[in-house]
């Protein structure tokens, strides 16, 4: 469809007006998107639907053509839907060397070019993006275990939200200075010295995408727009287990950089073949920035090893949980089970630690021990869950095997006051659906099984002498462990003031009783910070000013200019 | 003068024009300064120049209080003038542990201080450090050797300048988000959703400053600054031969801070003792930010090791200028030459490498060989430097035996065209005073000599087969080594673009065709960046936004909150 036209494209004029109200956005921080997030024929036209999941279906147990990149041979495909089914998808192979040379090579032309130029050219790849959410929501449906929906909204819509917000901060960045500027300094006797400016942002060099098998766009997309739009090429290296969303990601962004008359190479999908690559990739002397989602352990090795590098790594947290009270039991109950339940819990913001002292809590119930507190949990578990048709649409599938042993190792702890269930998806008798854990722990006794993460449908009802004592845990183990979020359920204003400041010092982004339609585990873009660099578990928020600012520097030129006669005279 | 008030200042409303211009001037960035930078009686009082010098004096040979710091006893000063005395000044003793611990506990208020407050007491501190300029111009000239009115300059006004500009960068970035904003999302059915969310700037914890011998408060201040703003308590820890100029900036801050209510030890004065305590400091688990001047080695093994930090460092490099042709050979060859004796060439902007075509440029004055050239650039030297009394205003005194040894190596190579004169100082007979040395080297055969930094009076007239060859090794040079500087002189609009270019792709700032009173190692605060992160001689710039955004993080906190009618009404 997109055929590199013989005239190149300047995207910018199309997308102005979209650029500036993000960039405004960013600062007010209200609600804004301009991707519609219901996956609603109104909004994508009445055969989306229907054509997104053919262009799904057409990858299928087929070569993923992408003109042009560099490399010989193809990669097979090892992806499996956890769903119960092969996807058979083979991509082109590249090695790291002929990644990056190609991407350096592209940069050359990319560097020159503006920066409105550049955020041009990402508002249209996410424009094109946005139109082909349906076909992005079936990819990341059967790469990640997303229900439906949420693959839609989360790998589509919201996907696109983080990289505009990304594209934004890039952009405005590199506007904060002047393309040039006039330097005049009176002298003592006769005229002014006089000096002209010119200011140019540089991007850093080839950057990296090491990307994640759960949220492989979302998580994806806020390095990749920051590294494009700040001048910089970027090498995707996705997950082996999620390369599709990202393969369609490549394919629209070359796309869009041949129309635009740029080298497509400044986008190049670098999937792994028998053997991981990301370490080779960070560590190339040639990369100047990765950008990384996953393990705590495979984040902090990025840390410490790619020294040539910029690197923004989003690991893993205890997402903690302090109840003290609530007027609102059953909201918070419901609230809370939904948080557990959404894609099992699959996600870095899930909550894994609630914190209840053992005495128990007050509702609007009555007093809750801290037993009392898991029993109920349990119980709102079973009603969210209770109808298996609905319940797999939230729970969506079990993404890898990881999973299951982790869960099962909780079973093992012989603490369990709500067991996983097994459920059977309707429409995929195959997929591996399970429903959350609870377990029962104390803070003292059971301190080095809560001061891990337990990554997917596992969370912890840790009893706590009080709520005092609960805020000394979440300041302890969130500074030292780190965490992406954190939730507070209070109702005297003292107690909310203590844990917002508990929240500051242990570094990590609050909510306060949420008990609607609001999930701690949600993070809108425009709106809400996601991780922060003051605790352990990222390197750096998505998206904010310190997430651009190192990718790009800003060089000078200057030069003598005679002295106007207006400054002359005024120095006369 | 200073005394704590019962009743704490804030500073804010005082200096919150000042601020709102400073800021202002960092995205114009053309001349601005509020700091008089003549030593003159009009700008600082009659009595000014003569209390400020009895203020030096008063500090020799006793203890220099700082009351309220923590540890006990005191550091014997290893001060020596360069200008030929002891100081004599003896510091408090204070160990990195005392230090960074009475930091850590000084640093709960003064993070919960709004970005506002933090920089009224900057500002003010600021304001004194400029009433102390004669003062401190002393205390730089007898620790560094600049001489007098460039300590003045540099030591004062202008390193308030830069420390103003970082005050500026650091304030507005805390500024770019809301401190609370509405989310108020719109639902297909019912009442919109209603979040508050509030944003909280929180710095990144201790901060240490590890300053340098030749500039202790222009390379010091912005470090300085950009922490203190950003929430985080500062270490000093000088030079130990550049003590008291820090010693008298940590005296005002502390003052200011206990006039504003604060405690004194947000900062602290961390002189050594027996043994460097550099790398203690920086690498202490509770130090979060270091700021460093000084060696590449040095800064090279706190970018590898102080991992627990954010590391901002400016390190050395090989300051290069490529002539081809100039229309003002006269204009070209005083200009370089006074770049080369100002401060006998200690300076980190200094040129080192001047890259002349073998067969000549072209000048108004006929074709100048590379061998010509480095005669004509020893002519102008000895025209600049001939009245010895003259000279040593400009040439200052040398800083510390390892530039004399360096001096004494150049001299070794047998290749000198302009040799180093000792001269005598007239006030101080006692004074080291070196006139540059300039050596005639090859592009090829001389490699190694030249890609090594000779800082202090040592330059090499390199030639080179042509400008294109200049402009290679010019790249590919400070590509590797880096540099703080570049220039060129050309007057064919092609090849000053093709300097342009060459100069980003190495990553440098550029100054072209300077003739006049301008000189290529002078960088004026809120136009000139100083330093960038493209090239290996600097990890950060001086200062724009990526220098002060790693130093704090944005945490947020949410709640629920009802919509407002009109809210709702909009949406029904």
């Amino acid at each position: 469809m997109h055929q590199a036209a013989t005239a190149p494209t300047d995207f910018y004029p199309k997308h102005r007006e979209l650029l500036e109200q993000a960039v405004a956005a960013c600062a007010v921080r209200g609600f804004w998107t301009p991707y519609v997030e219901a996956p609603s024929a109104r909004a994508y036209g009445a055969e989306a639907a229907e054509e997104g999941e053919a262009a799904f279906r057409a990858h299928l147990d087929a070569p993923f053509p992408l003109a042009g990149q560099p490399g010989t041979g193809s990669v097979p495909g090892a992806e499996v839907s956890p769903y119960g089914f092969t996807l058979g998808v083979s991509y082109p192979r590249v090695t790291p060397e002929e990644a990056i040379a190609a991407a350096k090579s592209a940069a050359v032309q990319w560097r020159s070019a503006r920066p409105e130029t550049r955020a041009g050219v990402a508002a249209e790849i996410l424009a094109r993006l946005n139109a082909a959410s349906f076909e992005m929501a079936h990819a990341v449906q059967h790469t990640t275990g997303q229900p439906f929906v949420m693959a839609f909204q989360a790998g589509g819509p919201h996907a696109q939200d983080r990289g505009l917000e990304a594209v934004a901060y890039a952009f405005a960045e590199q506007l904060r200075h002047p393309v040039s500027a006039r330097w005049t300094k009176p002298q003592r006797r006769g005229d002014p010295l006089a000096l002209e400016k010119t200011f140019t942002p540089v991007g850093r060099g080839v950057a990296v995408l090491v990307a994640c098998n759960t949220f492989p766009t979302w998580n994806g997309y806020p390095g990749l727009f920051a590294s494009l739009v700040t001048g910089n090429p970027v090498v995707v290296k996705p997950h082996p287990r999620a390369v599709l969303p990202l393969a369609i990601t490549v394919r629209i962004a070359r796309e869009v950089l041949a129309e635009a008359g740029f080298d497509r190479n400044v986008v190049i999908l670098a999937p792994e073949g028998e053997r991981p690559t990301a370490t080779d990739l960070a560590t190339h002397p040639d990369v100047r920035i990765v950008d990384f989602t996953g393990s705590t352990e495979f984040g902090d090795w990025l840390e410490a090893n790619a020294r040539q590098a910029a690197v923004y790594t989003e690991k893993a947290g205890l997402n903690t949980v302090v109840v003290d009270a609530t007027d609102d039991y059953k909201g918070l109950l419901r609230n809370l089970a939904f948080s557990l339940s959404l894609y099992s819990g699959q996600m870095c913001t899930a909550p894994q630690n609630i914190l209840v002292p053992r005495d128990g809590v007050a509702t609007d119930q009555g007093r809750r021990t801290a037993d009392e507190f898991a029993t109920d949990l349990g119980g709102a578990l079973d009603a969210l869950l209770g109808d298996e048709r609905r319940a797999t649409g939230t729970l969506g599938a079990i993404v890898n095997d990881g999973v299951l042993k982790r869960l099962a190792e909780a079973g093992g702890l012989g603490r369990t006051t709500h067991p996983s269930r097994e459920l059977t998806h309707p429409e995929h008798p195959e997929a591996t659906v399970r429903t959350p854990l609870v377990a029962r722990l104390e803070a003292e006794a059971d301190h080095e099984t809560y001061t891990r993460e337990w990554f997917g449908p596992v969370s912890f009802v840790i009893a706590t002498d009080s709520t005092a004592h609960s805020l000394d845990v979440f300041r302890d183990t969130v500074r030292r462990h780190g965490a992406l979020t954190a939730a507070v359920y209070a109702t005297d204003e003292e107690v909310l003031d203590a844990a917002r400041s508990a929240a500051l010092d242990a570094g990590v982004h609050l909510s306060e009783n949420l008990t609607g339609a609001v999930f701690v585990n949600q993070s809108a873009a425009f709106s809400d910070f996601h991780g922060t660099p003051a605790n352990p578990a990222a390197s750096a928020a998505l998206t904010d000013p310190a997430f651009v600012t190192g990718r790009f520097a800003m060089l000078q030129s200057r030069r003598h200019v005679p002295a106007e006669p207006a400054e002359a005279a005024a120095d006369a």
